[in-house]
């Protein structure tokens, strides 16, 4: 096999269940929980094999556009980053990604990831997505079971049937997230653990799903058909779209389809679905203590601490998770931190913006018109990235030590702290949308390295 | 009696057992614990009548001399403001102090207060300082003997003698903090809670002090006879304060004098040493659970949640304190928040800052000078209080509908939000000290509302 599978990111969900630091303003899939890069940014180094692995097609809602594209360029990679008009579960953004995915490949072969999911042993994921690559060509939908590390009761499970080539089988049957005497008998059985994550031929997808949902389907080719080009992004036709019928994958296909077939995988699975699995993911010290950011431990055991900013300092304290953001501050029991639905929901009444908003983060757009033949200084900002989108007009863009021709629909992206100048060498003005991101955007964050007007 | 008092507040403390809210730079005393004011702001206004209390005496150091007097303004109090150019313990402070007081009356008495301390009777408080002056006037070096509440072990004690005069006695002898069985029987023989209060003729204080240590009060009182002027401040003379042997009132005077007496009180008093007698002083809900600042609680009991920002949140946990300011967060067991010398010891090691300073109040001190005749507009801030301290000239304060003359080393408070407008109506330039404290201090924050230079 030499055909190269097309990586489909499902990076539009917004959950709670890692509150205060995900929240519908930064949700879960794009924070620094085990290190300085997000589960996004990890997903998509999965995928980066180029001998494997096609330019990724990223599906977003239109709320973090530019988030999807600053952690993009902060781990050097691009996509194709399509962006709902409205949220319609995953079967319309996967039906989605498989018509964008036809256009660039009548014969594309998919595989739609989460954005929010760990993979310890990558190494192993990507030869799961080997064997299964060869089933998704002979039409199968194959999905990803994990081989149960405990008897979990916060997944559903799948149970194998027929072998098909190597270790892939059919699908008996999907079951679902199964109590704890239950979850024992599957894990005896030999059920898998269903990772929510499917590779398929594109062609195969829509037609099982136009099977179930006929009219959703020709609705959401059409979205895909009719997209826009707005900043690079492409825009999904909203009237369209927003016909779709809202369903899961789950709902609409798999639990439906007689092609299903499973690849068994032990790579380190998790979907992060709580505080306790991040605690479990987390590197710990001898006191079973572990924190991202900066904490103090004294007398203190088996707890999680997270902060973006404070010092978290622990006294006498067993098994709890502490998160502190900016504006808000959780204590919860690690056991408890499973489920914190009702603690947001006395949150909404009592503080409504510490489940929407994140303070630490801000944005502002702003646009640009250079005469054609001027440029501006050469400059660099301490607290402060920047995004360059063309919209009209020639650019030539100094960063650092290179230089770039930009036309329009172009866009850049420009690292704190990293010099930088823009030039209209052309005829006619330059028009650009600058997209700011930081934690301070004044003007006087500016250091002016050379200044044709002298502001040095 | 007609005779009145003169209050002596001791408010140089620096500890950290209520770390985090509590530090180097915003010490107890100045922290709003248990509603709007400061234990600083309430002990001012317990002896605030006029008919019993005289001018009150401040002794603080130089590092919140600011503090000081704005609290002082907050509450529309005003006091004689001692500074301490060196930390000598409690011993100096208050033979200062009484000198001090000496300089107003030779006879004066002087009730010497911790300004830390909480007292929720202050009728009953009043009461005692009016049975205790007779004797102090007599002679007595009068402690307050609290009547204990519970065998308290974090108290010394104080065994009562023959009676003097109504319920004042004899002190039999002062004991140290006991165990717990001591403590049973130091309760069940009619000991009572030493708080660290005096009441004393200004001159018995300094006649038994100089027994002990002659070179101290006659350092000492130098000092504060060459006491310099400094922005409305006395300060104390340094090169001989510093001379001062540093030693606790205690060790110095209380433990060794034949004329120690003492007066039983029952008014609600604490020394509020620890997170944990915050939370048994605080109001509690019907879960136990006490909040200075937003917190919600789910499943949770027996908590004490103190914010100066973030929102708390709390899910099923019991026994905690929580306290959370921009830079650190703290959750202790209740029972371990006695002490958290070891937790702070790892911290400033860790963080050095958030043991020291605080990010929340900005300072700046600047020079103006108003020119003959001139006026400044009229004007408002949003995030910030002045101290205006005239060093030279004449100045017209309009604050708000008053308008009042100033002279030099005459002081006045902006509040924020209040309109303000200074004007040199004299024949020589205006010069003075502005020191602006805030949560922002920038230059934006001003609203004119007339302006002679057009700027509104």
């Amino acid at each position: 096999m030499s055909k190269r599978i097309i990586p489909l990111i499902m990076c539009g969900g917004a959950g709670t269940r890692l509150w205060p630091s995900s929240r519908e303003g930064r949700p879960k899939q794009f924070l620094p929980l085990f290190g300085p890069r997000s589960t996004f940014q990890d997903t998509i180094l999965r995928i980066s094999d180029p001998a494997l692995f096609d330019r990724p097609i990223v599906i977003t809602s239109e709320a973090y556009r530019f988030m999807v594209r600053e952690q993009l360029a902060e781990i050097d990679s691009d996509a194709d980053i399509l962006l709902e008009p409205a949220r319609r579960d995953s079967g319309p953004a996967i039906a989605a990604g498989a018509a964008f995915a036809i256009t660039r490949d009548k014969d594309a072969i998919v595989l739609a990831l989460a954005a929010d999911h760990v993979v310890r042993d990558v190494p192993a994921f990507v030869a799961a997505c080997r064997a299964g690559l060869v089933e998704a060509d002979n039409g199968h939908i194959v999905t990803f079971g994990v081989t149960p590390e405990r008897p979990a009761v916060e997944y559903g499970y799948i149970s194998p049937g027929d072998a098909l080539s190597g270790d892939v089988k059919r699908v008996a049957k999907f079951v679902e997230k199964p109590d704890l005497p239950t979850a024992t008998r599957y894990v005896e059985a030999g059920y898998l653990w269903n990772s929510g994550n499917f590779m398929f031929r594109a062609s195969t997808l829509l037609d099982e799903y136009r099977g179930v949902d006929a009219d959703s389907v020709a609705t959401i080719s059409k979205a895909v058909a009719q997209a826009g080009r707005d900043l690079g992004f492409f825009t999904l036709d909203a009237d369209a779209f927003k016909q779709a019928r809202a369903i899961s994958v789950d709902y609409a296909v798999m639990e439906k389809t007689t092609r299903a077939a499973v690849v068994p995988v032990s790579c380190g699975w998790s979907d992060v679905g709580s505080w306790l699995a991040v605690w479990e993911l987390s590197n710990k010290d001898a006191d079973g203590n572990a924190a991202q950011g900066l904490a103090v431990f004294e007398d203190s055991r088996n707890c999680n601490v997270a902060s973006d900013g404070p010092v978290v300092a622990l006294e006498g304290v067993d098994d709890l998770v502490v998160v502190a953001t900016q504006d808000a501050v959780l204590v919860s029991r690690q056991k408890d931190a499973n489920n914190l639905k009702r603690l947001v929901a006395k949150l909404k009444v009592a503080a409504p913006g510490v489940t929407t908003d994140h303070l630490k983060t801000h944005r502002q757009v702003k646009r640009l018109v250079v005469k054609a033949g001027e440029r501006m200084s050469l400059q660099m900002h301490h607290h402060r990235s920047e995004h360059w989108i063309i919209v009209r007009g020639t650019a030539r863009v100094t960063l650092d030590d290179t230089i770039r021709m930009m036309q329009e629909n172009e866009s850049i992206y420009i690292p704190i702290g990293v010099s930088h100048r823009l030039e209209n060498p052309g005829k006619i003005p330059l028009e650009l949308i600058e997209v700011q991101t930081g934690s301070y955007l004044g003007e006087d964050d500016i250091v002016r390295i050379e200044d044709d007007y002298k502001r040095t």
